[in-house]
């Protein structure tokens, strides 16, 4: 597979931006057509909601495929396919050059999927290698293959019919019991990776794959700071549904809840520790009493070791809210859990630091605003964060927290209390991820992502009737 | 000196990078108007000719820094300080969020400067750093500390006077016998660390200093492909340059020069390959027969190594040109040396293949052009180079050159005879070094020798009125 890769590299290098970021655009244009199937297909390997699979894993994923092949062609486009260049000399002739510039790319790009947003967390990768002339393999998580598979497919068209070796773009299937990414992550032909998943597989790979640039989404702990704020049925109910939101298996789900143990002001009432956190819990009752909207909020948990890990989580604290199964209106096999609330205090670290992916999340009880904005930035410069929230009428405080979340590097919502959600990020408007802190190395789409895909070869000629001269 | 620079870090960044840059071109333009105070300490720390310590030294390292300053200019301006972003929602009202992007730099900058070019190899790191928010340490090499000290001392007074911290920049220096570089690059708080100089030292930084993103230029070993070719004095003349100037210590010297073992044809002659050797050796004397050009091209040697590696390179086959001292009329007691030639067979790789820093060049007799291409490109792809050149009539040799350079991602420069040499790179034209093969993994200066400097770091909020809706 690695060799049919480089034997497709040096037409597709040579075809050039234009042609390459043509057809990449053609193929998300093929994708968008078939957006029906991938969400089907996304909805039963992920466990995803349809209405989330269908938004998620169709057009917004084909829209950061979108930002990332713009991304691409704006890096690609600023360099000049040639150049004339003149030296005045004095009373002599100038020096007169031609320069020719060629966009190389690495070499052989690898796309590590995940099982929980295969295209969404793909495609970015995917579309800026191909399109900086890098031949993909593609390596779907085994529990998500088919989305990617359609993916592949669809590429593979497109390529074929515009000419160009299909096998720019291959799939690499693997089973849970015969892993093959850490083969060939190793392999020299890999000049890039692009991975979203465990922090643990994500440190190895920058650890030991160090012949390729590793761009890594790896996990983080995203915290929420709650100080004095008037509309809190509206923050209950925003956050409800986004630690309700697929279940919480989001790299962009808040974790952490910090909140004064003496309590907030909201308007005119004074709410305690134990009634912010109640209230967040009747919240979430609320948002899932509907049997038919909690199953689209919820859909299905996707690995049994989400199961585990909820299982274990309620032995860490107080309970507040407990997690139950539900019943899903039309797949009565399918594993739906709601959301776990335990309440924790500031000083138990040890059970809220660490990532617990799924519906688990944590009311934490601090000395008071300071604490928690200090926990928010320490937590997150230490253990990675990709979101982050807060909730103040004070807008002093929003300040401090903005400060906070800027030297910690994660990005930060305000006072979401109507419908856009803490954990979604939209293309062309919000960095997912910045880069910035452990839980990612690199940001969705930034000029970094791009950047070092592929690499400028000059090659320079001085101009024959100034050579005469 | 770290603590210093993180203490610093906080209001650099936050002055945004309107201030940033514009404090920058301060800095450039304060460099400029002590360009031959430089020069003179460039000429006495690296043995460089008067001529060439004010050019590359001075004006042409500022345009280096310049230019890392327009890159990161542009990579920050391509994104927003604010945005209003707007989403319609049917017949409700929109959902409405104002953004905000901070710039954030990764943190403590390293720049590890060279014995040799310390000004115009080290000003493009220096200036992406700063540019970016990111304070810098500067480390000079223990032997061409002035003009980087010079460097560092315009930049605080310029930093100062602006209101901030002079510790934004900073020089560090050690000595040749308690050297400080590993234990520096090391620290977990230095970032970004910008490097040139041995390939061991710079493999070296790469495996060790994991925890930043290192950007090194390493060692090469340059080649030139001469096939038939009708002005082979043209060639002789502007080889014999490119041997002669600084002595080859500098990174873009030829070293390995294939020639057909048969020879190659030169217009209505023949010349055999002892003939084209000769022809070399003839221009190396002609260009150093006049003792005070001699003594300015060739500059001092830097370094007691040199001299050494040059002593015994001269048993690495049959000498086509001898080395000797020459004398320099202003200062006696210079080390100076011409060039040796050696001529060797394609076939001793062991000999040629790796790097020998200084005046040192082979001729090596290959079986005719394909060779010559083919070690050209292989020895790039696998030693590393910085510039590669090709001399031959035929357009269609010039192209499959060129082909080989872009597969090893070396620059090509074709058929140079006149006042333009392959060791030269222009600033705002020319790339130095690609990223595409061992001798670099960066380039000065592309997109990719900056974006990875900063991070975007945002927040965003609803609108109130719009929320109030």
């Amino acid at each position: 597979m690695i060799a049919a890769a480089r034997a497709a590299l040096p037409a597709w290098r040579d075809a050039g931006p234009a042609a390459r970021v043509g057809l990449c655009l053609e193929i998300l244009a093929r994708l968008n057509a078939r957006s029906f199937e991938i969400a089907h297909a996304v909805m039963h390997t992920t466990g995803q909601g349809f209405m989330m699979a269908f938004q998620a894993g169709g057009p917004h994923a084909q829209d950061r495929g979108l930002e990332a092949v713009a991304y691409a062609w704006e890096a690609m486009s600023g360099v000049p396919a040639t150049a004339r260049w003149e030296k005045p000399q004095g009373k002599n002739p100038p020096l007169v050059l031609d320069k020719t510039f060629r966009m190389v790319p690495r070499g052989v790009a690898l796309v590590i999927g995940c099982a929980t947003f295969p295209t969404w967390n793909g495609y970015p990768g995917l579309f800026a290698s191909l399109a900086t002339g890098n031949p993909v393999i593609v390596k779907p998580h085994p529990m998500a293959v088919l989305p990617l598979a359609i993916t592949v497919e669809t590429a593979r068209a497109v390529l074929k019919e515009a000419g160009f070796d299909p096998n720019l773009m291959m799939l690499a299937v693997d089973t849970p019991d015969a892993p093959i990414a850490k083969e060939l992550a190793q392999r020299p032909e890999i000049r890039i990776i692009d991975f979203t998943g465990s922090s643990e597989f994500g440190a190895w790979l920058e650890a030991n794959a160090r012949q390729a640039q590793v761009y890594a989404e790896k996990s983080g702990v995203n915290p929420v700071v709650i100080g004095d704020f008037a509309d809190f049925a509206g923050l209950a109910r925003n956050l409800a549904f986004s630690l309700s939101l697929y279940s919480g298996q989001m790299c962009t789900t808040p974790q952490n809840i910090f909140v004064p143990r003496n309590g907030i002001r909201s308007g005119e009432r004074t709410l305690s520790f134990d009634e912010v956190a109640a209230g967040l819990a009747a919240a979430v009752d609320k948002l899932l009493g509907d049997a038919d909207r909690a199953a689209e909020v919820l859909g299905a948990i996707q690995s049994p070791a989400t199961l585990e890990r909820l299982d274990t989580a309620r032995s860490l604290g107080m309970v507040v809210r407990a997690s139950g199964a539900a019943a899903h209106p039309r797949f009565p096999d399918a594993t739906l859990r709601t959301p776990l609330i335990v309440a924790v205090d500031a000083r138990d670290e040890d059970k809220y630091a660490a990532e617990l992916f799924g519906p688990i999340s944590f009311v934490i009880a601090t000395d008071g605003l300071d604490q928690s904005i200090e926990l928010m930035q320490r937590t997150a410069r230490e253990h990675g964060a990709i979101t982050a929230a807060v909730y103040a009428d004070d807008p002093a405080v929003l300040r401090r927290a903005g400060d906070a979340a800027a030297e910690a590097g994660v990005a930060l919502s305000c006072n979401l209390t109507g419908g856009v959600f803490v954990n979604q990020s939209a293309a062309f408007s919000d960095f997912h991820a910045t880069g910035a802190n452990p839980a990612a190395n690199a940001s969705l789409t930034d000029p970094a992502f791009v950047a070092g895909r592929f690499r400028v070869v000059q090659s320079r000629v001085p101009v024959p009737s100034a050579a005469a001269e």
